[in-house]
């Protein structure tokens, strides 16, 4: 009886972790959309709200850090139980470097709204929604436990590098052309940068989820390194020398 | 007789955590050096071994996770055991941060070094020096248990970040006097950054070493947001009438 009863409420602790994850992950979703929305339309009051939002997502982070590690101290999980809790540290630490980056994005639009307009980047919205629907699936398949939804989602970062590539190039070739635009274009370029490691992030949220579902990693064949595609074609033989 | 062989053999597993973290440190802090002096002297040959060399600290990361992770599940450890543990996951993921940032170091300088050289920016192997003796640091006082040493190391962040923006600058110059600079300065600017970056995560590692000993978190007074140096004072204000 006293088992059963600290076997169901385990669960129910797994269940609030989970549930915490979820929430952490649905309001980094909103700071990356936001902080784009804020981006294209130049709106420096979102701008400003995704860069103050950010403490929710850490304080996010340190609740489920402290209720985890509660666990692990009270609970002594094994195997399957184990894994979802260190499952869930990881992903939150994702999701907190996903925070940081839209409100970094959200920072350097302040900046960007203070400078002329840089001719219309469309690239960066169309990389960015790629990027988002990658979090999206990713937490989907971590709370439907969906083994292919996680490969798939992990399996598209590859062209969001390939459109970070050609933006970085277009941003080069604007800056060569008129020279006034660099500070902008520059800020351009991290605001880039910076979408291209929140799909690196959730490319490691589906890793995670595809170790807690099937027990084994995702690693052999990872799409990218680190996502520097505006090395280009010579760096990887560069690299190939170097193996 | 059982418990106090126990006790001991945990005490010797905690040991051997601490000593592999210290390990990966060391190689993390080899790798920073490296790709510096690779950068410094346009030597390809090193910075390619600091790319091929990232794996090595990959490697030790998985080592320790699942090393800690096999001691919560057999040792199920309290208090400051399980915060000893939790510090070794949180440190070895700072350093892997850090090794990911001097491999990507080495890639850019790969690069440069197929362009014509930009006039000598001093500021960056000042910055790295800075950012290799924070590291260091850090470390030394993760092993040490030293409050001190780490509240020092921690707060030197600051000038970390002055150094980044003044170097941002310079190089925004450069590339306005000379368009033919622009994508080596585009490169020396994301050097900058993960050096800056790096810096960061020395940050992180002092906040961590700081918890295991004393037990209370160093995140009150913490110098500086996500080290934005570069947009200057103006963003301040901005982010103040955001608060």
């Amino acid at each position: 009886m006293s088992t059963e009863h600290t076997v169901r409420s385990f669960d129910e602790e797994l269940k609030t972790l989970v549930k915490t994850v979820l929430r952490m992950g649905g309001l980094a979703e909103a700071q990356l959309a936001n902080a784009v929305q804020a981006l294209v339309r130049r709106d420096s009051d979102l701008a400003g709200r995704v860069v103050s939002g950010d403490g929710r997502i850490d304080a996010i982070e340190q609740e489920i850090n402290d209720f985890a590690i509660r666990m692990l101290a009270l609970r002594q999980p094994m195997a399957d139980d184990l894994r979802g809790i260190v499952g869930a540290l990881k992903i939150s630490s994702d999701l907190e470097r996903i925070g940081d980056y839209a409100s970094n994005v959200g920072k350097r639009t302040l900046v960007l709204n203070q400078l002329a307009p840089v001719k219309p980047v469309t690239t960066i919205p169309t990389m960015a929604r790629l990027v988002q629907d990658m979090v999206k699936d990713t937490l989907d398949a971590y709370v439907e436990r969906d083994l292919d939804k996680a490969v798939m989602a992990w399996s598209r970062d590859d062209e969001v590098d390939e459109l970070y590539t050609s933006l970085f190039r277009e941003l080069v070739t604007y800056m060569m052309e008129d020279p006034r635009t660099i500070t902008a274009c520059t800020h351009l370029m991290f605001i880039a940068k910076n979408i291209e490691r929140i799909g690196d992030h959730a490319t490691n949220i589906a890793e995670t989820v595809h170790y807690l579902v099937s027990g084994n990693p995702l690693r052999a064949a990872r799409p990218k390194g680190s996502g520097q595609g505006e090395f280009g074609d010579t760096l990887d033989d560069i690299q190939e020398l170097n193996r």
